[in-house]
């Protein structure tokens, strides 16, 4: 069987005169876009600018929708039950669509955001509510390898992509490593690191044991300080495996 | 040439815990519901709910969108030129095309609220941003007919709905009475001021004079206090007259 | 000593165009109101309207401030933490005083709103928020008797005012029995059970045990379908009791 | 006479993660912050910091609040009538307060932003409603000389102080020349302009004409792409006005 991967990345997260990420400059390195829907970034300018770029570079699109919380971008906790957390994410994916629909663009896949990411890892209310969204767009969810979330998606028969991020470490039991800002990494290290991922299906984790991982797609995240030449390296050393 | 018309009310404008209009109530007396997206009234859940009520009613489902102005309800006039109002335009009709797409159902039309609603009628910017948005998904608009809005969208090819007001007033010049809330007025008088609409195409005014209207569908508003008791006697008089 | 007691209730929550509670109503029956500070429900038109309601019937005004969450009305739960917290206190409770400068009144006391009083009632974390605040406009806090909340405030030395409620009930341990909709209850009974709170510090829990409850303040929630009747009732049963 | 005069710089316009302007590097050489107030740009926790970091720097503090509509920056025109706007205006002076409180620091002065600072100098609604806010708190309020504005505050008897704009050039009635981005400015040639204007209160206008300019707080923008040694520059020359 051979090796098939992809480079996602976050996109779109700037929201009005406020910028985040730089776009431009990553959007040559990915394959697959995530874009923020609003919710946590964004906003409809920087919307339809998003996708414009993306079908530019003939990168697809996919929804990262997120927690209703603007000012926390995201990264805050909301007790929210299944049934308003479902609907919460259908307005998003919808209003992406849209400019997907004026794009002349299909949409992709869908991407949780930051808490919501999460959450649908560990919450079984939350993972059901993103798979509900996904049996109605009929579109694979990217999400975090071995959790709640990839255990419910299998179970309802719902595609499930599992992403390894280039720019994240990883502990021996596989949960990721999170800081509040991206820290740089060597892009070298980071284009090595998920060679071995896609082709051996291990990382080392930072307890210097070898650790199984499922890489899909490869995320990279554009806040990271030296995200472009992270994207580029990984970009570069898969090259032979990205569709 | 056989007379059809067609009975609108907007819905769905209830917020969070707050509610707005009685649509279970007005539902089983409409054709057309225009439904809120999120900028002016409604949010998720109410847009998923009033999708469910809709469909049970066989009512057809337009987007009802607005400025981004949820604590003035969409009736204060912003600054905001054809490019961006066309992404916020696109944006709330995207979002209601994902509770279609729950719903299984389909987009019939697009109908500006409250302040945008005039701004189409006198601003060309306003009016392309409108046209520009019912390019995209392809659907007629519903509008005051003898305006700018009319001209401009007839000017570009894009089918405009004119419709007319069962529960306000109009003067001389064929412009509405607009006042801060919808009064209570008399359903019978309402139902035959339509009827006349319908089949002679005139209406009198304020002044005492008949003027000419175009009436292919019939506003009624949720929130007139006998809102209900309207669209009844209206739907009553108009009854052969509706597909 | 001789008791004393005064009636509150949450007011001004209202938002635009959309009503909540009847607080033209209520106003009379109570001595302090917990006004709304835009986070959860109000703005600054009905802060403003709600300062000259209290200035005209003599009440008195805290701060009603809440999680930033106006769709879930602040009653879903967000992971803050303890200094974030603190400045969106401040931010509300500020805007209040903005209005209390208006109306030449003075802060009287705080209240937290809906998840917030439960969280603060939970986790130190928060409760040590609401006691921060507490300390730079130096009023009392009103909560739930026998909580962290108040342990916290006692520690720190900080005016901690148990409240009970008029219209809810308690079980066995002391906790309210919280519903998603408030219901209609016996004005009479109401007023009875807030008569023995107060002269005896005792109430009937739903399990037919008497516990020890202490109540300085009583709380009527506007939004209980008979919230005037239940108000006025306990007024009057009161009357000798309120400074 | 001796001559007195002030460099305010809008501050705190950060919103969560975004970042704008660079608070820390340009606070040394202002006397005055104007600090926003949530409604443009700003947070709890940005201005909870940003006033932090004016206290350590001796900078006074003043509310340079905004319209409601944080997506758009406040740059976009709203119709709203005066008795609204000065709520508006006086929620977010009173959140401002909340953590001036909070630092022991007192107002200063306020400072509209964006759109409304310039309908307050064209529109006599907007005018009035921020002279009402101003009665209430007592403090002057900056703004552009020979306006409107001007007008109606010394018809009121409020204190009312001109500012000149060290990185915007004027045209020959004394109009700002606004872009939508600021653009480098030589320091130097800013700095001799704002002593020309202070000393001798003039300016040469993009026409080349000298007009008469009234000069008592000079504003550096921090969105200017060297807004740093524009503020060293011309805090450098007018060093012996400062107070």
């Amino acid at each position: 069987m051979s090796i098939s991967v992809n480079i996602n990345c976050d996109m779109g997260e700037s929201f009005g005169l406020y910028k985040m990420g730089e776009d431009e400059k990553i959007m040559p390195f990915i394959s697959e876009a995530n874009v923020a829907c609003g919710f946590h970034g964004s906003d409809p300018n920087h919307m339809a600018k998003t996708l414009r770029l993306a079908k530019e570079h003939g990168v697809k699109v996919g929804a990262h929708f997120s927690l209703p919380d603007l000012q926390g971008f995201g990264r805050r906790e909301m007790k929210i039950d299944r049934d308003e957390m479902k609907n919460i994410i259908i307005y998003q994916i919808g209003a992406l669509k849209g400019f997907l629909d004026e794009a002349g663009m299909q949409l992709n896949h869908l991407k949780p955001h930051g808490a919501l990411y999460g959450m649908a890892a560990k919450y079984e209310e939350t993972a059901h509510a993103v798979a509900d969204a996904a049996q109605i767009f009929n579109v694979p969810v990217f999400g975090l390898s071995g959790t709640l979330h990839e255990d419910i998606f299998k179970a309802r028969g719902i595609e499930f992509i599992p992403e390894f991020f280039a720019d994240l470490d990883y502990d021996r039991n596989g949960n990721l490593i999170i800081t509040r800002e991206h820290h740089a990494v060597s892009p070298q290290d980071a284009a090595d690191k998920c060679y071995r991922a896609v082709t051996e299906g291990v990382v080392r984790s930072v307890d210097g044991i070898d650790i199984d991982v499922n890489a899909k797609t490869i995320c990279v995240h554009s806040d990271t300080p030296n995200a472009i030449a992270v994207a580029e390296a990984v970009k570069s050393k898969l090259a032979s495996f990205i569709s």
